[in-house]
């Protein structure tokens, strides 16, 4: 085995290492708590992958949400999706935890923000997101399998209550305290202020409003670049007389090209579309950054690093199977499997996953209006 | 006579002067041109009585509204009603200009903006304000004779496109511009920002929607406080290639208090109410500020000063006849008429006018949704 294979492997474990540092730091930056803590003390039917799999990292004030858990009591969860671009595999993880939570008994609210991607420059016009939110990316959140009595999706600017809402807890919210809370570089103009200090808090504190049942517990899961929103939403609630919503942090599914940066609907050759071919699947896992050393000798004999692998990430993510997942893991680790079979076993899963949401995409179309909250739901 | 008559007289004629000094002053300062030079060659039937009584006394680019009326071009008016209280004199004097306007073929909007209400305080919520739009304050304003073909009445937070087109035009205001426009103190809150960039940008602009027939020349009729709305108003509508609004400025109609103050809804005893009762009205125009001094022997000799009376300046907004004002105002000028025979004539003519707009109003609640725009109409 030569130097370059070890310095190559000395550098995959270096990522580990940091990916693993980084968010223990960040845990402990924010003030939340590990959930790994928590897991152990769980029912094992609360155990869902995430959890099992460490993506949902830490939390805020989870403790009411598992007593919900446990009583049987209503509790709501609120995700936010920005429709700049067609769904993809990073935007699934979240999409399965939700449909996780929703099958141990939360209701769904899911506002498509239009506004977002305007406010941040990711969309010409308003009605351009709106309309990739009606003809895309609703229909691909149907297809994930959610049931249209406890799913509410909404389009921020087709949904007057959230802005009526907005407008109200907009009043509260000082401009000297978005600036401390999200820094003066995302609250560039009148939108992206409306949207930070008043839009976004409203989607967080609607399902507390008297026509959805009123005051309750509510969870908000969020990448760690959101948590900030989090500690707001929780002020506002409290000064609002509601409940300050818990937080659970879920780490970002890796680009293909680097495990240490975010897979990003905005760069193609980070991401899976959820529309995208199989060939195009294929290209782009062959083309991923891998875990392993580029010599196959050396990968049998040092092993790759599966941690720092952003196709093994591909399976980890989301194979329901954790037998299958741990053997894939051993054997790779080991240097039995190598890259290129692993991406091949990986292409093979992806394309059928793809293929199955996309048949099931199709069927969703027809569902729309089961799934979107209107005036008539909820008026004032 | 003695010392007090003269030093009384010397104050009101002080009064009369500051108030002309301070439209000349605010007209040279913010650029605006005077409105006299251009009645002079205007046709009779433009000669409506804010311009005759000179009560409309600046304007910024208001020849191209004068050049749609020779030519009968279509052009469409905007002016915002606050529901901060009821309606009083102070707003009949706006409304009425706007009903002249429409008789010369102009297309009314009325955004009622308890949006804007609750951003400044001026309600304990959105729906309060909401409120009193519908039951008090839209009903008061079709008692003026609107045309309801071509009045377009809306409240905000019920208008999503008012929103959406907000929220369009708020990514392109950036904070140091409104910060500069506005000043630091009338941008504290989130809500604040987005109304100032957002919101009242988005009520200017909206008759150049297509939906509304497209480009268009665009009178705003404002109080000089306003200006800087229309300054960048102006600015953005250059930038989304519609035409820059012509403003007309008119001048606030005096507190009974204080004729160097304006009415203002929020303060009762500067007020009247279009709802007020005969009584009431009676009550206030007695104790109203008087352009008379106190001894009776010395106005006989002195005069009044018309252009510092409260009572007078009643009628002086509100009575359409040009002939009888100048008499009446040559009388009290010459101390022939004194300030309680000015205030019995004024009571009198104001409590008949508040009983008809009373009766009208009463006929108007049904005609409301005449009025309405509605998604349906202007929908994206």
């Amino acid at each position: 085995m030569n130097n370059v294979s070890q310095q190559e492997y000395t550098e995959k474990l270096a990522i580990k290492k940091r990916l693993h540092a980084y968010y223990a730091k960040e845990t402990v930056k924010n003030g939340l708590k590990s959930l790994s803590k928590i897991m152990s003390y769980l029912p094992v039917e609360y155990q869902g992958l995430h959890l099992r799999r460490n993506i949902l990292f830490s939390h805020l004030d989870i403790e009411p949400i598992i007593a919900c858990l446990a009583k049987g009591e209503k509790f709501a969860v609120v995700s936010g999706l920005n429709p700049s671009s067609s769904l993809h595999l990073g935007n699934k993880v979240l999409f399965d935890y939700l449909l996780e939570l929703q099958k141990l008994g939360a209701e769904i609210y899911i506002p498509i923000t239009n506004d977002e991607t305007l406010a941040d420059g990711k969309a010409k016009s308003l009605e351009e997101a709106r309309k990739r939110a009606y003809e895309d990316i609703i229909p691909s959140i149907i297809a994930f399998g959610f049931d249209p009595e406890k799913t509410h999706i909404f389009v921020d600017t087709d949904y007057p209550k959230i802005y009526q809402l907005a407008v109200q807890l907009g009043t509260n919210i000082s401009l000297p305290i978005l600036q401390t809370v999200f820094g003066k570089d995302s609250l560039k103009n009148a939108e992206q202020i409306f949207y930070r200090g008043g839009v976004q808090l409203a989607q967080i504190l609607l399902p507390q409003l008297p026509e959805f049942g009123g005051i309750k517990h509510t969870l908000i899961p969020v990448g760690i670049d959101q948590h900030p929103y989090i500690l707001l939403a929780r002020d506002i609630a409290k000064q609002q007389k509601l409940i300050p919503p818990s937080e659970a942090v879920i780490k970002f599914a890796p680009s293909l090209k680097n495990p240490e940066e975010k897979m990003s609907g905005s760069k193609p050759e980070t991401a899976i579309y959820l529309s995208d071919t199989p060939e195009i699947i294929q290209q782009k896992i062959n083309k991923a950054f891998t875990g392993a050393v580029s010599s196959l000798d050396a990968h049998r004999e040092l092993g790759a690093v599966p941690e720092a692998c952003s196709v093994f990430a591909l399976l980890y993510y989301h194979h329901p199977d954790d037998k299958y997942v741990s053997e894939i893991y051993r054997k790779y680790k080991s240097g039995e499997l190598t890259a290129s079979e692993l991406k091949e076993i990986t292409s093979k899963f992806i394309v059928q996953l793809v293929e199955k949401h996309q048949k099931e995409k199709q069927k969703a179309y027809s569902k729309i209006k089961e799934f979107l909250l209107t005036e008539q739901k909820g008026v004032i």
